[in-house]
């Protein structure tokens, strides 16, 4: 029935090739810095998860996931109560990307773990699952998604498809069926169910659609590993296949790409994280600010003005002059540069709100600051050059696309980043606690302790 | 943030205008065949599901839901259990379509009613919801997605995607949401949630995913509604904006079409039935056999030879010649016409068996039948030229893409199928029960007792 896609021989065999590789890898086989990565994603997924909880779109699935009732199987973070697999996957998956402050991968591109985490943390709690099965299912779900992107292009994205959402179902299913043990036949049935339920519209950005891509994803992926596992039949060519994920939705098929460094090469490696509350197009003026400050000991009052140079689109993306609002101040340049230079800390949600819009400090630099586009600057580079009144001038650049290669200094960023995320729902104590448990993740037993201290 | 698809003006407000529509219909405006009409789908509906439960897809979601748990609210149709509002829809949803025995509508193009009925059936259960507006929150629901279907155009379906899964998830929510009795700003809003999640590629026909995808319109248009009746928030122009469903989904996108005779015209009336349990294309052709049995009493024994004259392409479709098995069976146009020369039961699935393919009355009748094209037939139609051994021929057009318009005869057909269907679940008393309590659906005050009934 199923034949492989624009007649293409360098896609014959796809879903099998990609199902087989996530299928057969191990704990073992592990390089160390791969390790520390899933660590940093799921230490950062939990804090972006607790703060997302509380928002108003995650306490209406959590009521709607209420009214139906489920068995108490799996932890809703920062929820406060247990609900079944898939229930919990959908509801941490949806909060998780609430705020939108969740980790990156540009070759998805997209968010990676919050399809994966969701779906295998609920498994794990379950079934007794160990840290070490954990990172495994983790690393393999983002090995799929990744290289699913991979195939499906720009194309994909610019049609109007939220990747989260659809090649995130495949993420969710590859992690979630790794954990369950599946072997490659019964990876590539799982696949063919989640490439059948893979959905979300670019369209519904700004809604609380946006967020509900995740759980959807989450939900979904984790829903077709737990029926495949059961015998639950699908085409096995879903990728390549005449009608399938690829045909219907891409112009752009890159089996090539797909099946590039298969095995070797660790997608895992290109996520970046966000460790500012704002805006991306923001983040490399952020980083350049913080480190003058930091390097030159420079304060405030030394500075005489400020000139940010960026990638022209961001003119029109991030540059609102002079905001008034939290939401405002994370998109404005000007506004989140300068909490750079004041040394305000630019991790924490709260500390974007309308006192920040009308502090001394910030708007007097905000006012000494000019943006300007630079034609040669690509997606996340900026330049930030500062001249001081007793005549010095400090320039420099910063690329926030590149992955962060001292795993120490990311984990120490991010476990950083967690307490301020996490303080307000479980207290300092218990957050200490959960950096503590993480940062073990291969050593532990289960994952009870950690689900239970962020119950909220 | 959402703009007109295409630039096109007729575009302008579009799923505004099919939203009002849905919700502002009531029972009392409803014309007298269009209520028939309903109850016919109701009565197809539950046959088709009782007899689908134990299929074995079916079995393995009954399975999965039964692990997650969840609230007794709404029955599984012949599954002997109650679950949640989306886990009832989700089963009942892909019960409904396992063996595609359930009604069609050429305008959607796909299966209008099990995406619909399981949706706001649950829902009527859990509210105790009446007769009257379980018909009219059903109209709403197959109105939306036959004028979402036309929308979309033969493109949508060309492409790969199964209508039944993604444009049923519009029917479903539009269901849902009338019987919910939300109002049009509202409506919009689940439209975009809808929309965002509706899924199903066509790729997986022939495994267990294409009855998942009724399954899953279901559930997802039902979830759609109660998270948007909650305030959940979505693009409001999900149908017509850019990246939205059409923009993404359809390069032959016809709001002239979708809004042909808006609240004047019923697409219910399009509605067609399954009176055999065999490939469409067999159905002319038995309709015109058992026509030409009755009016000229022709039993077996006095015909000479046959001919059944089909469109081109059913050659390849459904004329296997010879068929050793019940499935096979199902595809093969001379056996199909002899069962109805011989006035076999072409209704009911287990007649469809290998005893069938080596029975002396039906091989004999097949073996002097020819099947031939002809060109100038469309889809669905079909002649059989019967040679009776005393020099007499007696020809018989049938055209099976013309809906019934004697609701009578309708109604009768339909409850015989479904007394079929039902009997190996239920018995026949309990059906009878179902037929007297469908066939007063406008009287009822609640559907519990069908809902009991069907159990199984």
């Amino acid at each position: 029935m199923a034949q492989p896609a624009f007649d293409r021989p360098d896609a014959t065999g796809l879903t099998r090739k990609i199902a087989e590789n996530s299928a057969s890898l191990t704990f073992d086989a592990l390089p160390r810095d791969v390790v520390s990565i899933a660590k940093c994603c799921l230490i950062d997924w939990l804090g972006v998860t607790l703060a997302g909880a509380t928002e108003p779109l995650s306490e209406i699935l959590q009521e709607q996931a209420k009214d139906e009732g489920a068995r108490e199987q799996a932890t809703v973070i920062g929820g406060g109560f247990k609900s079944s697999l898939t229930q919990a996957a959908l509801l941490n998956g949806s909060a998780s990307h609430a705020l939108d402050y969740d980790d990156v991968n540009l070759t998805m591109p997209g968010h990676p773990t919050v399809p994966v985490v969701p779906a295998i943390l609920a498994l794990a709690e379950r079934d007794g699952i160990d840290g070490k099965a954990f990172i495994a299912a983790f690393i393999a779900g983002v090995e799929a998604e990744c290289r699913i992107g991979a195939l499906m292009g720009e194309s994909h994205y610019q049609k109007g498809w939220h990747t989260t959402g659809t090649v995130g179902t495949f993420g969710a299913a590859a992690g979630a069926a790794h954990m369950l043990g599946l072997d490659t036949d019964t990876c590539v049935s799982v696949y063919g169910i989640a490439g059948t339920q893979a959905a979300g519209l670019k369209s519904n950005f700004g809604t609380m659609c946006k967020p509900l891509h995740a759980g959807n994803a989450a939900a979904n992926g984790l829903s077709a590993a737990l029926l495949g596992a059961k015998g639950f039949t699908s085409n096995p060519e879903i990728l390549e296949c005449v009608q399938g994920f690829g045909d219907t939705q891409t112009e752009e098929f890159q089996p090539d790409l797909a099946l590039d460094g298969l095995g070797e090469r660790f997608h895992a490696r290109g996520i970046l994280f966000k460790y500012h509350a704002a805006c991306y197009g923001t983040h490399a003026a952020i980083e350049a600010a913080t480190k003058i400050r930091a390097e030159h000991n420079l304060t405030p009052d030394r500075i005489e003005k400020i000139e940010l140079r960026v990638p022209e689109s961001y003119l029109k993306m991030c540059n609102i002059l002079e905001p008034t609002t939290g939401l405002e101040a994370k998109f404005s340049l000007r506004v989140t540069a300068a909490m750079g230079l004041a040394g305000e800390n630019t991790a924490k949600i709260a500390n974007y709100n309308e006192d920040l819009c009308t502090d001394g400090t910030i708007v007097n630099l905000r006012d000494k600051t000019t943006v300007v586009p630079e034609a040669k600057f690509e997606h996340a580079n900026s330049e930030v050059i500062v001249s001081t009144q007793d005549g010095l001038v400090f320039r420099q650049h910063s690329d926030a696309s590149i992955p962060e290669d001292d795993q120490d200094r990311q984990w120490f960023r991010l476990s950083s980043k967690f307490r301020d995320m996490a303080e307000g729902s479980i207290g300092l104590d218990k957050a200490d606690a959960v950096v503590e448990a993480v940062g073990k993740l291969e050593d532990q037993a289960s994952l009870e302790e950690i689900a239970e201290l962020c119950r909220g």
